[in-house]
């Protein structure tokens, strides 16, 4: 068995995205196993289990992932995860992995994978809504399928924007007001919001919404009515109705799991379409087991390892 | 975090009984956080993911293990696991533990925990159906509890009989059939049969059996009727009725999940009781997360561990 400590290190974004889109097209095949991530709730946060099989890599684990809002406070990271994987044909742990930052990875690439498809324009004006590590994951994914012609950023800590912007100086970044951060060809919301800060009538015709925030039952970014004008394809069904953007509409009966136009599998095999240069298109995002494979997949081609005894 | 590698080393089969059954009192209780287990099938075995939080231990964490059937013939066991814990206030991993020997310690612990309470005498006659490394954790979990006057075994195998009466020669031992293997007081099943093996008419009143081998949609191992004429204890119901011994006879309507008499957790804090000395008494055992991090708790304060570098 190895521990891989750092996994991020060397890992090529443009690998990750392929690795990530063909993952989701083995999903819209119905080549996958993996049953909805199971929550379960601490004092301050709670934990997530991702088990999963992924056949045409050979790969199979679980991912374990927290999200404690409380952290960065204590000086640790909101979200920390690990993945084990095990060989398929004995069922031995063959390895353990610091997926933290893999974590960030497969995110944005899962972005990248939908603003790739669903994005009306090859050359965007990208809007972000937050400024943290998975907005900025968000942005280096996308970097590499769409050409960005203009960032427009909103957060709340000016010196968060600043730092931001400090990464990314290849591109003209502008800090605005959420209304005018909205009017983009795609805008990434990444948001831990409890209730919609995203209003409908900023969103113009033909924009794609990369809905990153709500992974839990009670999140959500978007206002419902923007739901009902938009073609919304999620990463999982199941996930998706439980702890996706649409979870709170549909349990307040604001939209209907029926309403959901297709899953990113779909849009990757050609099963489904944008339909149209006017349709707003909303891709909310979950988080799939099968993502934390395919990148483990990559990181234990290039990450440091230590030799651990099993049995 | 820390890497424990080697954990079976030094447990104090007592002291783990006990834990358990705390951890089955807290339970009963309705104290603990545990989904039902999720499955993975793999093209030549399969893998569960069993995540759980104890608050009374301050502990969470998960444990993944497989079944491989094939195993042996490969060099390897047909069962191993590993436990990853998690830092209750910041979710950060902590420890991974090598769980495979926990595994068989804290299901015999299960058995103990079930034996004690359930048995109509304390100085028993024990049966033991199967002879493998559940068999023999049976056995010596169940010593702890309860004075064995005699063992008698039945197993397809005479080496691996020989194995077993060699470990266990303190008490006197007797390779019977499977029929009068049955004629005892405490009868533990160990296989892995899909098909009933154990005949209810070979069963005497007031006999406690605990059924281990069915955790598995498609396992059992003992006659439907013979459950109809008994009061049947399960860990957890969620779980036996998937996957334990109940499963294939509630599939097929010849039992039904209304006629479970109780949690072993409600055993151990008295709000159900056996009901009588003539009773037959079964412990339908799937496995449970918190047993996995019940032992766990303990194996981190004596184990061997490997320091690694977190995040």
């Amino acid at each position: 068995m190895q521990y891989f400590t750092d996994t991020d290190m060397g890992l090529d974004i443009g690998e990750v995205n392929l690795a990530v889109e063909s993952a989701f097209a083995d999903h819209g095949r119905g080549l996958v196993q993996m049953p909805p991530k199971v929550y379960i709730t601490l004092p301050v946060g709670d934990f997530r289990t991702m088990p999963a099989y992924l056949p045409s890599l050979g790969i199979a684990g679980v991912k374990i992932v927290n999200v404690h809002p409380g952290n960065p406070a204590k000086g640790f990271p909101t979200v920390m995860a690990l993945t084990v994987i095990l060989d398929i044909d004995t069922g031995q742990p063959t390895a353990v992995i610091n997926a933290t930052r893999l974590t960030d990875m497969r995110t944005g690439a899962a972005g990248a994978v939908a603003a790739k498809y669903l994005s009306a324009k090859k050359e965007i004006i990208l809007g972000v809504i937050g400024t943290g590590r998975q907005a900025q994951a968000q942005v280096a994914a996308i970097s590499r399928e769409l050409k960005i012609k203009q960032i427009k950023i909103w957060g709340r800590n000016p010196d968060h924007i600043r730092k931001f912007a400090d990464r990314f100086m290849e591109f003209p970044t502008f800090a605005l007001s959420i209304e005018n951060t909205c009017d983009c060809d795609v805008l990434v919301t990444t948001t831990p919001s409890k209730s919609p800060i995203i209003r409908s009538e900023w969103i113009k015709k033909g924009t794609h919404i990369n809905a990153i925030g709500a992974d839990a039952p009670g999140k959500e970014e978007l206002d419902p009515a923007l739901l009902v004008r938009a073609r919304v394809f999620v990463d999982d069904p199941a996930q998706a109705i439980h702890s996706g953007e649409i979870n709170v509409p549909i349990s307040h009966g604001l939209y209907r799991a029926d309403d959901i136009a297709g899953t990113l599998g779909e849009i990757v095999t050609g099963k489904k379409k944008r339909a149209g240069n006017d349709t707003i298109t909303i891709f909310d995002s979950t988080g799939l087991a099968i993502q934390d494979l395919a990148i483990a997949k990559i990181a234990m081609q290039h990450g440091k390892k230590i030799d651990l005894p099993f049995p």
